[in-house]
Parts: structure tokens; sequence; C-alpha cells
């Protein structure tokens, strides 16, 4: 069949690859491989207006910018990842001194996290390639989109997770029809175990930072960006800067690759600057950017913001390049600020997961540190629900006073 | 100012009542108040198509048939309730033995549930009122919706809740900035303190089944079936079939009156006929429904499926009526068969809190007893995401495998 990408490019040496050629990794270094359109082709026929007007409300509206071909599952989950809103909450805007906040929630998608976005993407690329097994190493959002994009159109998911993983995230991947395996082992010996099988029994891998249709999905949150808020934005105004929670940094690698496909179209004339926010706990990637290098190295991850709770980031090269050929940065937090951005974006009517409140608690310090003026337009990106982790919300908030049943106990409480 | 309603009309005595005669029931009887729109002044300006030509994803798209104005609030959550996605599981309808089968998910809304319907009417009704306060008793989906509506624009809510409240739904509600106060008593003593509150300080109530505004914002569930399954119905098929999940009353209450108002209007040729599901641990209303009266009688509620476990249900009499009036009927279903649904919802990638599976539990129960036929079109309404009651997940599946970290293990499990 016809591929709807040129070839693959290997972020760390350059080499190129036909579609055909490699499946994951380059072959040379282990590098992560850019999956590369073609522009010129594009170019001819796409323009932004034709590329905006697909009636959908879910990331195959761009359809025309993705390296694969819409799966079907027309109404289905599958037809339901993206398109996620954009909130202006002036309150919080206000509060911070802000112009313009906007905050992309991504609670909405059908598992309640961004992770939906890649999983849908690959879980088409699948089809195309005949692939009847797609698996993963997960215990979390990533395990879960994959199990509920699979089954949205009846795809085989197979799932290794470390037996220590909470039964409870493990439920909603066997929910979902998955085949769940708990690995008497550590997270590293089911993601290798993961990658074993697959080579095994010829299936698909989804892991993150390993394959490379997982930031092809992720990149869709740049166009709905540049769709929802930068088409918007005055010609005059500054750029837009966004706030990106990063763990193995795979999300910030594929909103960056989404800016710039646009810009490789000619379609956005001014680059958004990118900030990479991480837990003080688990901050590989920030500390090679301060490092001014690419040279990642592990740490020993320990925050409670367990989406992004990470000890060797897969795509951390990627990510780093993000922020520095954006003019952008990173921003490391303690936990203590990821609770207090929970109960920040409570106030506003959005219930975000330690890892999603992480970007905002970026944002709070940028503005402390004049990393941001008051008159940037900024964008908040919030990854995932906090029905996702309630007990970090129990964390984030007081407790509630306990009364008599009587008014007069209800009148000494609000006074 | 002028009222976007007629009047009130009681559910029990027929009694009308100017808009700002009454403020929640009937003061003769207690009867649910019915919400009675201008109905001969809308068909002069008012057709289908222009009701339906509004730009907004969410419910206020059908502000033309609201009693409410539009809060505002625009790029907040409050304009991002309602306006679910339905789905079309051809696997599941096939296993089914349907011809056609809809599946309506609740799921994407702010607060993951129904609710938000009921919130953003009666959190547009405070606003129009000048209420500065909402109060509502509740430890679920009402409270969260209320919370995280009133959040959105700033409003002021407080919640009683009954001091044995799982902790996990009292953070979310604290996250929301709500007030929260626990009483030293059982939910009774939480509902009865609510209203003396309001009474004493001026508040308003959101309370189910007593503020006649919650049924208008569920109603709007109605006019999305209407203009995403049935108006695209072929004219010689038989009506949609709706399975509703019932526990106080009110959503069956709320749907039944939406397509009321759409018959009203002369766009609803065929009434869809409405089936009530109840858990047979919480069945009062199904017990009255097949008693062939409308007087309820308590019951003592033992469900898992807590969002619908009620004792004495406050919007009875209308919810017996929804079936009664369309042909429809009440079905109940034991815990096991709620827990088998979340199970086949999963497998087509939905994942339901038990209350929403029970709807899909009846639809199962409705064909073994031919109480549907494999040609009716059928809609499932699912009501609230799985994440809300993540420990009901697990009893639903079985336990996923441990093995030792190797290939063999895996072939082992796999054959």
């Amino acid at each position: 069949m016809k591929q709807k990408f040129s070839h693959y490019e290997c972020s760390i040496c350059g080499a190129n690859y036909n579609p055909g050629e490699v499946t994951y990794t380059c072959p040379k270094d282990g590098g992560n491989l850019n999956v590369i359109l073609d522009y010129a082709a594009l170019n001819k026929n796409l323009t932004p207006d034709k590329f905006m007007d697909i009636p959908e409300a879910s990331l195959w509206r761009y359809i025309n910018l993705l390296p694969v071909e819409d799966p079907g599952g027309f109404a289905t989950p599958l037809h339901r990842a993206g398109w996620t809103p954009v909130y202006q909450p002036k309150r919080l805007a206000k509060k911070l001194g802000l112009k313009h906040l906007w905050i992309k929630d991504e609670s909405p998608n059908p598992t309640a996290s961004f992770k939906d976005r890649a999983s849908a993407i690959v879980v088409a690329r699948a089809q195309e390639i005949d692939a009847e097994v797609i698996v993963a190493a997960s215990t979390g959002n990533a395990g879960a989109a994959l199990a509920g994009m699979a089954a949205a159109i009846g795809a085989k998911a197979v799932i290794f997770a470390p037996k220590t993983a909470p039964p409870a995230k493990i439920a909603q991947l066997i929910v979902f029809g998955a085949q769940v395996l708990l690995v008497d082992g550590n997270y590293d010996q089911a993601f290798d175990l993961s990658i074993e099988a697959t080579q095994n029994f010829g299936w698909y891998n989804r892991n993150t930072g390993y394959n490379p249709f997982t930031a092809e999905g992720k990149k869709t949150a740049a166009f709905e960006i540049w769709e929802q808020v930068i088409r918007g934005l005055p010609e005059n105004e500054k750029p837009l800067t966004i706030f990106i929670p990063v763990g193995d940094g795979n999300i910030i690698s594929g909103v960056h690759k989404g800016f710039k496909d646009l810009q490789a179209l000619g379609w956005l004339p001014n680059m958004p600057r990118i900030i990479g926010v991480q837990s003080e706990g688990s901050a590989a990637i920030a500390n090679t950017f301060h490092q001014g290098d690419e040279d990642i190295k592990p740490v020993q991850a320990t925050t409670l913001a367990d989406s992004i709770s990470v000890d060797l980031p897969r795509d951390g090269v990627r990510a780093v390049r993000a922020a520095r050929d954006t003019g952008g940065t990173y921003i490391t937090v303690p936990d203590s600020a990821i609770l207090e951005a929970i109960a920040e974006l409570g106030q506003v009517g959005i219930f975000a997961e330690p890892a999603a409140s992480t970007a905002y608690a970026g944002l709070v310090k940028a503005l402390e540190e004049a990393i941001v003026q008051p008159e940037d337009p900024v964008l908040v990106l919030s990854t995932g629900s906090g029905l996702k982790d309630v007990k970090a919300a129990m964390q984030a908030v007081a407790a509630a006073p306990v009364i008599e049943p009587n008014l007069e106990a209800v009148k000494k409480v609000l006074q």
C-alpha cells in the first residue's frame, strides 16, 4: 500500500529510512525516529482552510497531516479522541496577573487522558500493517488508552505490568478487554519482556519513546492549539508560551513535532515558546537541559505525580530540543506545588491529576521568576483527569468540618 | 425580568403557579413541579432547523427551549456540559442480535456524569434570581456536578454530606472549592439540614426531586437523542426504545419532559418507548410501576450501584409515568448483572460506573424476556464514568495472571 509519509529520520544521527525499512528506533544508535511527511506534495494541494474544513470533533479532523489512514470505527470512542476544550479561566488569569490564559483540558478524552491521542494513531498504524496484536508495557494512562482505543474497534491489546501495579489501575485495563500479564519483576523487566514478546510473536509494540507513531498522535494537540488559539491571536502579539508536563518526554516532543509540521508548510509564522515542567523528584530531562547538552542521565524518580515519574526518559533528547529550539526552558516544581496546583485548577472547575497540574505549577513559578511576562499569551496543557488519582486530590485539600445536625452548627462554621 | 417559561404545574394536583410564586415543590401536596414553556409562542418563531442551528457543542445549543437565559461562562466547563457522544457498537449489537444499538455516553461531561446537565441549569437559574449561594445534599455525582459547574463561573456552592461519606468523593467537592459540611448523622438528616439552611440563609437549593430546574437540565439529553438519533430513523421504523437507569427518578422524568416539549411543538411524531432500569436492591419505583399505581413506598436500598441506591425516591411519580405514558416498563436487575454489564461495555471501549451499566443490564434482560424485539431500534443511556467507582470495576473482572519475567511464561499464559 501507499504510505502516507515520506520517510523516517533518526533524531540522533540523522539517518533516513524508508517506511518499510524500520519499525521502531534507529538500528544504528537506538535514536527516536521522526516521521517525515512529504511537505512539498502537501503544499501543492492543502491550505489551512481546507485542512480545518473537516466536520469531525476528534483528532481525525487532521487526517491530511497524519501519517496513517482513518482506521474507521466511526461512532466509537476511537473517533472521539482529541479535539478537547480550551478554557479561558478569567479569575485565574486575573489572580496571576496574566493578560491571556488558556487551559487545554484533556479529561474529556475517551479514557480521560492525553494518551488516547497516541493510542488512536498506533491502533490505526497496526491496522495498516496488518498487526493483529498491539502490546505495551504500562500500568497507567498509556495502557488504559491502548486498551480503550483497541477495544473501540475490536483490536487485541496485551499489556505487561509489574505485579506491584495498583489493582485499581489494572482493573480498568481488564474491563477494556486487554490481556494483562503481571510480571514478577520491576517495570524495566516488564518493558523488556514486552519487547521480547513483540519480536517473538510478530506483535506491534506501542511503547512510548520506542514506537515513532505515538508522537504523531500527540502532535494533534499542537494542531488544535493552532486552530483554537494561535490563529486568533493578533498579529503583533508575542508568540504563545505553552506549559507542558514532562515525564518520558514524548508529549512535549509530539507537540513540538506538530508545530514543526505546520511551520514546514508555512502556516505558522511564530513558533510558540515551549516550556517543559517536571517534578523536582523526576527531573532527568530538566537536568540535561540546564547542563546545556543532550546527555540524558537516569535519576531515582520519587514524585507523587505518577504519570511523569520516570527514571530514564525514553524520549529525552527530542524533549530537550523542544524547549531549546523554541526559546523555551525547563522548570522543576516540588510535589507541594503540584498539589497546590490541583486546588487552584479546581477553583475554576478543572479537576486535574498531579501530572496534569504540574504544568500549571510551572506557570506559577515562571511568573515568580519572570520567565513569563504578564502580557505574554499563555496556554497550559492539563493532560489528564483528577479522577485518575483521587488519593492525590485528598492530599491537595484540607478536610471538611464535621458538624452537629442543626442550624446553629452550620452558622458557627460559616462565621 | 421576563421569565423564559410560562408557569409551574404540580405533577400531583395539577395546580398552576406563576414563575415568581413558588420555588421548589407544590405548597399544597409537595408534588414535583413541571416547568411549562409557552409552546404557542415558541411555535410562532421556532422551527426544528432553527432550534438546531446554534454552533455550540454543549447543552446551551438548546437555549431556545430552556427556561433560563445563557449564564455566560463561555470557554469554561459550564459551556461544556452536555452534547455527549452517541456510539454505535456494532459488535455488541451483533452479539445481542439487535438491528440498531446506540449507547449515549455521559462520561465526557466536565465532572464525568449526567448530573452536570442539571447543575448547569440550576447554576443559571441561581444567577437569574440573584441567589449567591447554591446548596445541595449529596455525596456523589450531583454534589460533584454542582461544585464543578459553580466553580466554572465563580458561584458559591455548599454541600451537606453525612460524615460517613467516602473521603475520596468528598475530596473532589473540596477541590472544586465547595464548602463541604459533614453532618454527624445520616443522609436524611443532611438532606433536611440543607433545606433548613436554605430557608434560613436565603440560599438556593439544588436538591434532586425538589428543585424543578434539575429536570429541565436533564431534558437536554432527550433533545440530543432526538437530534443525534431519532431524526435519522426511517419513517417506517418502530419508535426508539430507550433504557435509563433509575434511582430517585429524576433522570427518567427529565428525559421524558424533553420529549414532551418536542411533542408539544409537533416536532416528535413518535414518542420513544422509555424503559426504566433499577437494581433489584433499590427498586421502589419499579415496585410501584408493577403495582399499577403511583404510591411510592420506601425500601431499604442495598446495591453496589451507589448512584441509584435510594430508599425513598424523591421523583417517583413522574418516573412511573415516564414509562407508563410511553408504552415502556420497568425492569430490575441483580448486582451481578450490573457488574457483567460493566465488562460488556468495556469490550467496546466504554468504561461505565455501576449505575450507568445498569441500563445495559436492563437491555440484556429485556431481550431475554422479549420485551424488546431484535428489529427494535434501541438506545442505552450510560450515565457516568467508571473512574467514579474503580472498586466496582475490580469486582467486574477476573484478576490478571502473574508470570515469571520470561518468554516461556508468556507463551504458557497465551495458550
